[in-house]
């Protein structure tokens, strides 16, 4: 590894953390709640950590995975860290470990709190637990696009590993170009999103934290009881859009730019994702009618189609309680916990490109039972993919899962019961933010120990990266030179 | 499929049941609780049912794994169902639904139960219930040790495609011959069983009835309250040894008459059972311990080990009463589930080989992304693995997520709590029998609904099977000639 380097890199991520503070800052200084110094002598330790860290001259300027993996890595949990002091000084969260908490949860798009009461905090503060969605979630987008598959893993790598021919997502080859467009995408979006919430009824302010939080896949509200505050339609029916939307693959976008709504439309993963999304929807809606929790068909689907949205999505915002739900409804849900959004797009889980891989295999192993002597390949997109990629996909699952289980297994410490432990672990690994129980939409992380709230923030960041450049560090094999 | 093969074939197997029906007549017999007559109209049922079906003359004698298929999957089901009727006979299960999920647990060596009350049963019905488990574990290991292997599935398939040289796992070569060893490994491991419980202080007809149980792996007890009934540590002693010995692949200890003690104590998934057995007893022993459930050491280990090898080994006998015990405690059983017995063993789970397979692949995986250049095989007991081989046992655990899962959504629909949808899904998957909460080792399966209890008789023989018998004669394509 090429420390230099590193630390230089991370010196560059610094910067973009001190101007992403600026908007908190200044909103900070309209409204005088008293959080303007915290974040001005935030600003300050981030600029000056940076300029020590610019500071250092790397012998090469060659980043090589190695290094790449202990940027990402390394720098996802800086930023979480130095991101954690507005709240820390300015009081609104006493505790640092929660603090480091609020703000990897934001900066992750998870969205899970350990604050029960947030309507009387800061303008400020509150911008700036929102707003470190939206900066993770543009984070996120060039690393899954471009960076992690240019190392050689992640779910874009996958798409770009089965095509032999032009890499159609790809988007533009060049690096920069790429984050341009996607950013460009994302920018409008949040536009769009806060231009239509605010048509709605919503309050401007309200329309920028809640767009920044569902673009972001985040879901941190400024209301105690999240969008069931507004209990209105519209802003139900737009925001459930805009999750949807935000669990896409970005580059499926810009095909629509570009006019080629036939290759949006065939993208199997965006079937696949469309089509798991609906089959939920409906079967919960069914459940709630049968279940007389909503009397009429279109209150069930309303409150139904946000959930399911919001949990697939992974962004976790709440209109309804749905603790209060029946089991089945709640198994559906943690179901679709572990899959999560497309590849490419803010959303976390498993990824469903990943499932339709996992589903694919499944079937050519048995057809192979059948006919031992048939040759059987998976196939994307009408593409071939090898056999390598798609072992390692198989393997991901299998990497998920025992970081999945060694995050129960330590927070099974807290002796909460296994509804809680399971789906806390479910719901930060996944980056959604509720789980079921005492992390439930209307609960929240206040009551675990301060060894689960750390543990927990490790693994948000665990599972928004996903999982090897911070696996990979932990590998002897890796700090070996050769 | 050939049909007339298929139904001669399930003639035979009802030959091998009726005659195994014949020591549950004579005890009936003896202890004349009424039962005897159950037991002879079932003998005739069964005897008439064979010989219309052997009677069947088949167009050709050469059975292909798709005959294969369908005589496992039909063949377990049908015992099952007929070895349901001396329970609904007798009275002793006045419902069919519920003796069906009874005979399906003992022949698929789970030991569920719908009983609350068994205590007060007949002598004979106690035996035959007992008596479904040894000869279902008998079952087992020639199904799992030959007829999967040679169709092309199964984890004992696994061993063998690793093996490019002379096949050392593979017993004799010739079906019967193995057979007739594995069975007299069986019987004598019965035997001593039976001997030493009758030592320790166990009245011989408890003696047989838990030996049938623990070496088949079931878990079904005379007693209300299990094994914790005698209360005495030598005979606990006794059945967690005997509960981890039938966990482990019967053809080691063909190595063993071999005097072949190296190659037995070299083998991988043999040391990697006994040490997540070990880790698992002492993080539950301390976990115990600090929790201040027992107050001395040797008590708590007593009960740690005991629970945990009879969770590992699939087999369901209690000493204690685990729902009881700390979350962590439970957390930990529940993993155990998941991995179960070694493979060619009488134990049920996903097996330890496949967990080694997995271990080994992530390992790869890892190492690949640092030395994308270096070529990583998967080597079990230092021989290479191919890499569909690999590929196919990395599915298996997607193919057993996804029964899993569905299992979880139709029990789901019975409203009770997480713990008990989730555990009871993988008890009867995993052939263990206990679960956590209502199916803890303290409750029993009656409260379920009907469609549940034959859900979870399906299930337990989807599992017993290693699921691809089923799995494959649901598939479109197995019903096509060609």
């Amino acid at each position: 590894m090429n420390l230099k380097l590193v630390l230089r890199n991370l010196g560059i991520l610094l910067v973009c953390e001190a101007i992403s503070l600026i908007p908190s800052l200044i909103i900070s200084a309209i409204y005088r709640d008293g959080d303007f110094s915290s974040f001005l002598i935030t600003i300050i330790i981030i600029s000056i950590l940076s300029l020590i860290l610019l500071s250092i001259k790397p012998d090469s300027k060659n980043i090589y995975p190695r290094d790449g993996f202990a940027i990402v890595a390394f720098g996802w949990i800086l930023i979480s860290l130095l991101g954690a002091l507005p709240f820390y000084l300015s009081k609104s969260i006493p505790s640092f470990v929660d603090a480091f908490f609020e703000s990897s949860s934001g900066f992750t798009t998870t969205g899970a709190s350990i604050l029960s009461q947030i309507e009387g905090l800061p303008h400020g503060i509150l911008f700036w637990r929102s707003f470190t969605h939206w900066v993770g979630g543009m984070g996120i987008l060039v690393l899954t696009i471009a960076l992690l598959p240019s190392m050689g893993i992640g779910s874009m790598q996958i798409m770009k590993a089965e095509s032999p021919g032009p890499v159609v997502d790809k988007l533009v080859p060049r690096l920069g170009k790429t984050a341009k467009i996607l950013y460009s995408i994302y920018f409008c979006m949040t536009m769009l999103e806060i231009f239509l919430l605010c048509i709605a009824g919503m309050p401007l302010y309200d329309s920028i934290v809640h767009s920044l939080g569902t673009v972001g896949t985040g879901g941190f509200s400024i209301m105690n009881s999240s969008i069931a505050h507004y209990d209105s339609v519209s802003i139900d029916i737009i925001i459930t859009i805009f999750m949807i939307l935000s669990g896409i693959n970005f580059s499926l976008y810009y095909l629509i730019l570009k006019g080629k709504f036939k290759s949006f439309w065939k993208n199997e993963e965006f079937r696949l994702y469309i089509s798991i999304l609906s089959i939920a929807i409906l079967l919960i809606t069914f459940d709630l009618l049968m279940k007389n929790t909503y009397k009429s068909f279109g209150t069930a689907l309303r409150y139904s189609s946000f959930q399911v949205a919001s949990i697939m999505s992974s962004t976790g915002y709440a209109t309804a309680d749905y603790n209060t739900w029946s089991i089945f409804s709640k198994v559906i849900l943690l179901l679709l916990m572990f899959i999560g959004g497309c590849a490419g797009s803010t959303g976390g889980g498993i990824k469903n490109i990943r499932f339709l891989i996992f589903f694919k295999s499944m079937k050519n192993s048995l057809l192979r039972i059948i006919h031992p002597r048939g040759v059987y390949t998976v196939r994307i997109n009408d593409k071939p993919m090898d056999g390598k990629t798609v072992s390692d996909v198989l393997v991901y699952f299998y990497i998920y899962m025992t970081v999945f289980t060694i995050g129960v297994i330590i927070i099974s410490f807290n002796g909460m019961d296994i509804g809680t432990t399971v789906s806390s672990v479910l719901a930060t690994l996944s980056n959604i933010g509720p789980g079921i129980e005492l992390v439930g939409p209307a609960g929240n992380y206040a009551a675990f120990s301060s060894l689960s709230k750390i543990t927990f923030s490790i693994i948000m960041i665990i599972g928004r990266i996903e999982i090897y450049p911070i696996i990979i560090l932990l590998l002897p094999q890796f700090w070996k030179n050769n």
